[in-house]
Formats: C-alpha cells, sequence, structure tokens
C-alpha cells in the first residue's frame, strides 16, 4: 500500500478523547433540545390564550435590532412589497 | 370605517400578557444561546486536539439512528454515491 493510501484511514490516535469529545457535545445538545420544548411549550401557552405564535415568532426576530436598524428594515419592506403590488 | 377594516388592526386585548410571555420566550432564546455557544466551544477545543469537527458533527447526527436503520442508510448511500461514480 502507498503511503498516501494510508492518510486519515488508520485509527485514531486517542479514541477515548473523541469519545469523551462527543458525549460532552450529547449532553450539551440535550440540554438545548429540553430548551428548545420548553420554547415550544410557552408558544404553546400563549396560543391557547389568544396570542399568535406565528406573529411573536416574527416580532421577537426583530427585538434584536436597534429603533434606527428596525426604522430601515420596516422602510426597505415597504418599498419591496409596494413594488410587488403588495400593499 | 366598515367593519372588516377594524379586524386585527385593534390593540391587542391583554397588551401586558404578550410582553409576559415575550420576556420568558428571550429568556429561554438567551440560555439556548449559551448552551450553543458552549457546544461550539468544545468542537473547537476537540479541534485543538487534532479532531475533525466536521466529521464530528455528521457522526453524532447518526448516533440518534438503532444499529439496522444506520446499516439500511449506509447500504443506500452507497448505491447513490455509486450510481454518480462516487466510489
Amino acid at each position: 500500500m502507498a503511503p498516501s493510501d494510508q492518510i486519515r484511514t488508520g485509527a485514531l490516535p486517542a479514541p477515548e478523547m473523541l469519545r469523551q469529545y462527543v458525549d460532552r457535545i450529547e449532553r450539551l445538545e440535550e440540554e438545548k433540545q429540553a430548551l428548545m420544548a420548553d420554547i415550544r411549550e410557552v408558544y404553546s401557552e400563549a396560543k391557547g390564550h389568544g396570542l399568535n405564535p406565528k406573529i411573536m415568532r416574527q416580532v421577537i426576530k426583530l427585538r434584536g435590532l436597534d429603533k434606527q436598524d428596525l426604522q430601515e428594515l420596516d422602510a426597505e419592506i415597504e418599498v419591496y412589497r409596494s413594488a410587488l403590488g403588495m400593499i
């Protein structure tokens, strides 16, 4: 077998290390999944109280923007909607 | 103004409730962002020890499958790669 055939095909030098990293990541991913379930639950509760989750998601995304960026975005969206006869 | 013009254009019946739901969701989203930063950090540490984060992500996705589903997926991927001259 030529040396180049061996590149990246052998065993890992420290397979135990890989396993430990994967375990850590999977634990964190589980916590993330649990949080995502909590978030869905809050949206679902809000929906039960007559709020619209789709609109909430949209508005929450926008809340990261400062006032000026938000005004610019709103103005730009209006231009595009107007150009497409959507206003 | 015709009644239909008023649909969905008035104030929310309970704006304070909306604010509370949004606060709860934003707190949970912050926790989620923090976890995602932790996960990136672990991948970055693994990379510093010579592991390949792209391959790790790919393999971690597959770990959710049971043995038989994994074998079927592997076989199917091989069929597709073979059909495209990638083996």
